[in-house]
Formats: structure tokens, C-alpha cells, sequence
């Protein structure tokens, strides 16, 4: 396994592989989940790659861009134990050199949900992951269904703006009592750990809902509401059943319906979602 | 040569060469200087490609998207008579497919001189160039100084979004009399045309008082100002004497500047540049 973490000593590395390359960027603090990822990459190409680098530009000014909680020495045996070939881990100042200032904008769904709670994220995601392709060079890239909108955004740039890499997405890896497995789970005490299960308590109810026939959408985000509301520590930024191409609320559901949340467990917001009708 | 009509096809066409590959982004309704700039890429790589493309994004909702002159049956011809291997020569709904909605925007050297006066302009040249360079591939790309902003955007592009292509400037063609070559000349009626030597005579004026020791920015641009006044025909946008990294406008002269000036010649907008000090 190689590690890297300058851009040029990244696309000289990419240059000398014959072959296809499985790409995983990841802001590191590495769990199931990206493990999983990077198994796909590696059934799936020749090489595999990941990227660790907590990118400061999708984080709000209010937001955990500090704290976000980091471990390269743990992420880098976890990745060496999977087979990983090649690790890029740059610094901020390599990935923004002073008078960086170009961004990518991937417009319309990127006004919803994520987007409209978080002013400038996604433009922070578009713009490190282009940077990213265009240093790694990935035939195809892998990315978790958990970050549902994140997915939607970087499909829609790949095929808005040609870039040559293929979108692969994976199912979400979830502990034994649901909870969707990410980094930040990491800040939940043991109550707050425990109350985090209303997320995936939330969506099994509209999934139930759902196979029972219900397509009226307010009474699904109702009854999740319902639900969340009734745990002390939660509290809702939003609860959504939208079209899963464009992001937009149905009334009545119809076609495949991104059911996504985002919630706050005391200090920390969790975000969760699945996939009705698909 | 090969005409290529199709993102796919355009893709396919580049996998299939082996080595290095010029590319010649146009709009077309080709001149000397654009044929200066295929001869520039054969002479550098092992291949040339040139794309003929009128960008609807780059134009403003007032601007000359429909007249923009065109004539690809005559553009073919002279492609082909310099030798070019590849033309890529896309409908607007190859590029830019329904819903398509992601943006390129290089920031802060786009908010003065053309961007200032032409609003988003640059967020579609810098989107359709960045779309070109991951259609094409190109190993190096060649743009003319004449659109001296536009070269500096996509430098700037290319190294903050870390792409894979080389820019490389040509100096910017003349006709005999001094007149920058450009696809809109073809708009000037007789007395326009000999009333447009103005943007010329204005730049060699400030060449002239700056190899005399003038750095007092402000006289370079009053001196300039009054000559393109005389010109019953010229209104002018701007003219500017900046520093060719920022653009920002001197008051003394440091070190390299730009030199540059819009200026309306009845309906038809020219710009025109020089460098002083480089």
C-alpha cells in the first residue's frame, strides 16, 4: 500500500497503473461502511484507491469542521487490511494552495434538504470531489447511499460536465439495531447513542406504511414526525419524501420516493435515508 | 480528419490515439489566428483537435448568440487544409442535454473588465471549456491573448481544479493594419472597419509612453481614453492598465500589466490587449 500527499506524486502513481482503478474518497474516521466501498472498488478493478482528507470547504462556518473527529493511523491499517493499493491523503494548504477560488455548482438539487440546511455544502463536495477525479483518475468511483443527496450531486456533475469516471453507489451499512454507521456517530453518548435509533425507527415506519399501500407523503413525514417527536434528546431539521431524481416533495408518491431525515441527537445532526418503490 | 458530432463518439475517437493530442476550442468561423493555434498544437503533439462549438452559456440574454456569424462547411475546409485530425462539432442539445445544471465558476479574476460587463459570461466559457477538456482529453490546449481574461480564467481553472491539460498561449493575430483578428470583424461595414484600427492605435499609444518611463497608470488610461473619443464610431466599455495575475487596476505600474479595452464600434463590441513590461 502507498501513501501519498502531494497532487503531483498522486498523478504520477495514477499514470504508472495499467488498468482499471476503483476510487473511495472518504474524510477519513473510517468504519464499516467505506471498508465496504472499498471491497466493491476492489471486486470491481484491478486497483483500488482511497482518499482521506476532512474537506474544510463543505463545512458551515458554524459547523464541526475542526472537531470532526480524525485517526489516519487507524484509517490507514483499515485500509491496508482490505488490499488497498493507493492512499491520497493531502493537506488542506496541497488541496487549496493560497488564491484557490474555482468552483463547481451543481444547481437545482442541491437546493433542497442537505443543501438548504447547509448553505455551501454541497458546492464544497462538487468542487473536492471534481479535484479528486481529476487527480485519481478513477474508472469507476464508489459512494455510500447514505448520503443520498451527496449521490444525486456528484452523479448529476459527472454527466453534466462529461467527467470520465463511473458513479457506483452502495447500500447503506447499518449496526445490528439500524443505526446507519458514519463518523459522527462517534460524538453520541451512551443515551444519545441509544435515542439515535428513532432515525431508522422512523423510516422502517414509513417503509411499513408504504407496503400497506399509504402514498400519501404528508401522512408518511406525519407518523415520522410523530415518531421522532416522541424521543426527548431528537429534534428535526427536516423529514422529507421527495421524487428521488429532482429532490421535490411528492404530495401523493409516485414512482420511487427518497425518504430522508435529518435529525439532531443533542449536539450532533445525523442524517439517514432509504429508498421506497425502487 | 474525422468530424465527430457526439460526446460518445468524441470519447471513443480519443482512446484511440496514442499520444499526446493539441486541442483548439473554438466558435468557430475561423480566422488566421485560430489557424495559427492548430498549427501551434500539431507542432507541439503528435496529434490536433479543434472543436467548433458556438457556447450559448457564455452569451448574454442581449447579446449576439443568434448573428454569431457560422460557416462550418468553410471551417472544415481550413481545419482540414492545416491538418487537423479531429473536429468535435456538437449541437447545443449534445452539450447541454435537458436539466443539465452544473457550473464551473473560477471566482474573483472573473468579477472585473469582461466579467464585470458581461455578467456570467465566464462561468460559461470556464463550464463549457471544463466539459471540452473531459470530452477531448486534451494534453495541451491553446488559446489566443487576444481574450487575455478568458486565458487567465482557465489557467486558473485548470490549477485550482487540478485538470489534466497544459494551457498554452499564442499571441494574438493582427490583419496588416493592426486590427486584432476576431469573428465579429465580419459585423464592420467599411467605415466601421477603418474606425475599429482605433483599439490599436490606443494600445500602441500606452506602449509608446511606457517605453518613454510613463507608470503612472491613470495617464496611460486618460491618453487612451481621448484617442478612442476622437473616433466618432467608438464608444467605450472600459480600458484598463492591470496587473495580469489579479486584474486589479494599478495607479502606478509594477511590475507586468495588462492592457486591455472594450470598445463598441457601432453595434459590434472588439477587445483588444497588449502586455507591457513582460
Amino acid at each position: 500500500m502507498k501513501v501519498i500527499e502531494t497532487v503531483a506524486e498522486m498523478k504520477q502513481a495514477r499514470k504508472k497503473l495499467r488498468g482499471t482503478l476503483g476510487f473511495v474518497p472518504t474524510m477519513g474516521y473510517l468504519h464499516e461502511g467505506h471498508l465496504t466501498l472499498v471491497q466493491q472498488a476492489l471486486a470491481e478493478n484491478k486497483f483500488a484507491a482511497a482518499s482521506i482528507f476532512v474537506n474544510p470547504t463543505q463545512f458551515g462556518p458554524k459547523e464541526d469542521f475542526k472537531k470532526y473527529p480524525r485517526d489516519p493511523e487507524r484509517d490507514l491499517a483499515m485500509l491496508k487490511g482490505v488490499g488497498t493499493h493507493l492512499i491520497f491523503m493531502p493537506t488542506v494548504e496541497e488541496m487549496y494552495p493560497e488564491g484557490s477560488n474555482s468552483w463547481v455548482d451543481v444547481a437545482s438539487v442541491t437546493e433542497r434538504l442537505e443543501g438548504a440546511h447547509r448553505p455551501g455544502h454541497f458546492r464544497g463536495v462538487a468542487t473536492v470531489v471534481a479535484k479528486l477525479f481529476n487527480i485519481v483518475e478513477p474508472t469507476r468511483s464508489y459512494f455510500g447511499q447514505k448520503d443520498a443527496q451527496q449521490l444525486l450531486v456528484i452523479k448529476k456533475m459527472v454527466a453534466d460536465l462529461n467527467m470520465n469516471t463511473e458513479v457506483v453507489a452502495a447500500a447503506t451499512v447499518r449496526e445490528p439495531d439500524g443505526l446507519a454507521m458514519s463518523s459522527r456517530n462517534t460524538y453520541l453518548n451512551a443515551k444519545e447513542r441509544q435515542a439515535a435509533i428513532v432515525l431508522w425507527r422512523a423510516l422502517s415506519l414509513s417503509r411499513e406504511m408504504y407496503l400497506k399501500g399509504e402514498r400519501n407523503a404528508d401522512k408518511l413525514r406525519q407518523a415520522m414526525t410523530r415518531l421522532i417527536s416522541q424521543e426527548p434528546l431528537a429534534a428535526i431539521d427536516y423529514v422529507s419524501v421527495a421524487n428521488t431524481e429532482t429532490l421535490q416533495e411528492f404530495s401523493q408518491i409516485e414512482g420511487p420516493a427518497l425518504v430522508s431525515m435529518a435529525v439532531r441527537i443533542g449536539n450532533t445532526r445525523l442524517i439517514d435515508n432509504i429508498i421506497l418503490g425502487s
